[in-house]
């Protein structure tokens, strides 16, 4: 029996969890599930015989290490900033570790002393980051080992609502961290580049500068810039590339009417708000608006905003029972961001029968025996229900298989990695399939953004 | 023989050194005057029989311990974050030190210290923090002296440029560090009270958020929220009054325009932009601007910012220069922030014949007898030349008429002070009056922002 230990059994494990418990005859496998709440690692392991849930409390070092000792491979499914303690103690008992996470510049440090010691620290093998650098590095190293040269790479990615639950007027409900999307966006300008030119975006336009998108079957999407498109062009061999961007993906019009909130105040995480337990929703918004003795919030709110009656943006702020006097916020000490999550989750939970939606789209521009093609590839997986989500499956599902395949042999370069390579997009992204996790990629006329070749 | 060791001979010491050098024979002063720059201390100095120029590099820490060793008193003109090392060596050496800054919480853990050896630290005796704090004080004092009770307090200033050489759209040209004007209102949300109602503003809203005030012969002038408009309400004792907004003035028209800077993300010091030095500004321009092959960097503008062709907005933006393809910005690793900077210096430099000019406007509301009424006191100080400006004098004026107080044992009390207590605020507000630093104080009706008493 191969020994795994999963750290942390929160939402994002249970596909994984399954995925390795349906395997754990045929491959031998043996998972120990640590979790904090030995509730939840006992509901996780659900009785399996090749489970076993403990009570694992990460800060507590001596259980932390016996648990990894006893360990053939280490699954950490931490919050990224608490995967390095984890790490440092895999170096010093020779375990291999596997996570969802960005590479932090601490766990990068690693590197040496994981190759010196022949393990593999397979980071960012997740959704985004995970599917999306195994997708991307697939077609990419197609058109290479055909002659290709890249011209253009764009990238967007979003966690959405299943059309079928899609109900509101936002066409969006959370389906992970809250307190993520309500700050996307803040701690700096947006950086890409067009047709070789840099571009920036401070966060007050980021939501007025979207890019639209259509996927065959479920329609218009738009995706606002990433923070870091740049961060991949060397790690993907693009440096030479013209237009190279990343962006997230909503539903046409959530943009703008998320804009209301970033040009309010509402978004900001930095402050306290006076009084925040006792405050009301309705003076949670008046509080942006300049003071008037008469004047009603919604008629400063909408003179401020310039909505119009028929506008409907206006039926978006009014979903959210925005001016309702008698709700109150409730939480002490509350930034006006946490108020705005507060707020934003009444109305956009998912139902117990609601479903969510991942879609994923790259565009590829490259030019091949000096002609200018372009490949699409689009991905849309559906949850399954609020367990199964399409969350928790494309992001616990490449972390399980690529923990399968180190533990057979099948990865087998060492040090802090992420799947860019063949032998490890080659069968996680073929083995995804199974479970519905499907690119379709699609050639289209190059287009880029200059098409008429002009040199302005 | 009494010493004054002044730390700093830069632009803003010259009123401060004249004035201690005009009283030096009467007062019996002996000015040691230290800059980094000799050349610059002898220059002040200007062979004055009583002052004795010297270079003086505060962080050689001999250098700096002897320096003061030798003062009856210090005064300290250097960057803010500079004073602490100084005035460590004050409580060592038992001197009293005067600033025109704000007290850091360094300078506040002194307290003790320098109340136990019997030393004036007196800080915040310049213009804005210093003739602000005093102006208000005397106003607020003589209210509660006649049992009045504040309902409101308004604080306004800004350095701006003299009515006679106000030549720009802008009508503004840089009278103090330009770097603090490019990041003025970054760094957090305004918070301020109207009414009785806590109000915040985003730094995207703030320079659209402005409030206008006229000051008699000057015209028209706006102001946009502080960040920090609650900061003194203890300290001026006014805990329980209704509306207490702190502003910066401009001229009107000056805010709309600055928020075109703003949108574009053209203030950000967060990041260093690709190629900076080789950038021609009209390419700087283009780096907000979403990337066109033939759209004019013009037109593209005009669009994301709705620029009518006739608007006001447009000239402003010609007369900086912005589009100019041939003009290269030459900062190597240069931020938005600074290569604004850059662009607004070529054009906001005062000339050699330009005066600046000093604004400052106070409203007081409060209640008499059952009676609301309102005072409003302005003050408008223009400079000399380029040397004796409107900041110098202002600034300097007041730190050394407290620095000869507190020689002459008129100021006592001890401790980390600012100028609040009328044995400061009295002496110095009336001998400003001789340097042509006055204010109006007019009685006005009350009005503050709900006249008719709605309760809403």
């Amino acid at each position: 029996m191969r020994t795994i230990l999963i750290i942390g059994a929160g939402r994002s494990a249970s596909s994984l969890i399954q995925y390795l418990l349906n395997k754990s005859v045929s491959e031998e496998l043996h998972l120990i599930i640590g979790d904090l709440s030995l509730d939840l690692a006992q509901k996780k392991t659900n009785n399996h015989p090749n489970a076993t849930p403990i009570a694992l409390d990460i800060f507590d070092e001596n259980q932390r290490k016996n648990a990894i000792q006893k360990a053939d491979i280490v699954i950490s499914m931490l919050p990224a900033h608490l995967h390095i303690e984890v790490a440092r103690d895999c170096i010093v008992y020779k375990k291999h570790l596997v996570t969802a996470s960005y590479i932090s510049d601490a766990m990068q440090e690693l590197d040496e002393a994981a190759k010196a010691n022949n393990l593999i620290f397979m980071n960012e093998i997740g959704l985004d980051p995970g599917i999306d650098h195994m997708s991307a590095m697939k077609v990419i190293d197609e058109i290479r080992e055909q002659g290709g040269k890249m011209l253009l790479f764009e990238s967007f990615c979003g966690g959405l609502v299943a059309p079928e639950s899609d109900n509101n007027l936002w066409n969006y409900k959370f389906t992970w961290a809250p307190r993520n999307v309500v700050l996307a966006g803040q701690g700096g300008a947006a950086k890409f580049i067009q047709e070789g030119a840099y571009k920036y975006i401070p966060y007050t336009s980021l939501f007025r500068r979207t890019e639209f998108l259509e996927v065959e079957g479920y329609g218009k999407f738009e995706a606002y810039s990433n923070r870091d498109s740049l961060k991949y062009r060397s790690v993907y061999g693009l440096d030479d590339v013209l237009t190279l961007y990343r962006g997230t993906i909503r539903r046409v019009g959530f943009s703008k009417a998320w804009n209301m909130f970033v040009q309010l105040g509402m978004t900001d995480d930095s402050y306290i708000m006076e009084n925040s337990e006792n405050m009301s929703y309705r003076q949670f918004v008046n509080s942006f608006l300049p003071y008037h003795p008469t004047d009603s919030v919604e008629i400063k709110m909408r003179l401020i905003l310039k909505i119009d009656q028929d506008d409907i943006m206006w039926d978006k702020l009014l979903e959210l029972d925005l001016f309702n006097r008698n709700k109150k916020v409730g939480l002490k000490n509350a930034t006006p961001a946490q108020i705005l999550e507060k707020i934003l989750t009444d109305s956009w939970t998912l139902e117990p029968d609601d479903k969510d939606m991942i879609v994923m789209y790259h565009k590829f521009g490259y030019v091949l025996n000096g002609e200018e093609k372009q490949i699409d590839s689009k991905m849309v997986c559906i949850g399954e229900d609020q367990t199964y989500t399409a969350m928790a499956k494309t992001v616990g599902l490449p972390v399980a298989m690529a923990t399968l395949l180190i533990l057979n042999g099948k990865i087998t370069t060492s040090g802090v990695q992420l799947p860019i390579r063949k032998e490890v997009y080659e069968p996680i992204l073929k083995e995804l399939e199974e479970y519905g996790v499907v690119f379709h990629e699609q050639a289209m006329p190059y287009i880029g953004y200059n098409p008429d070749k002009v040199f302005s």
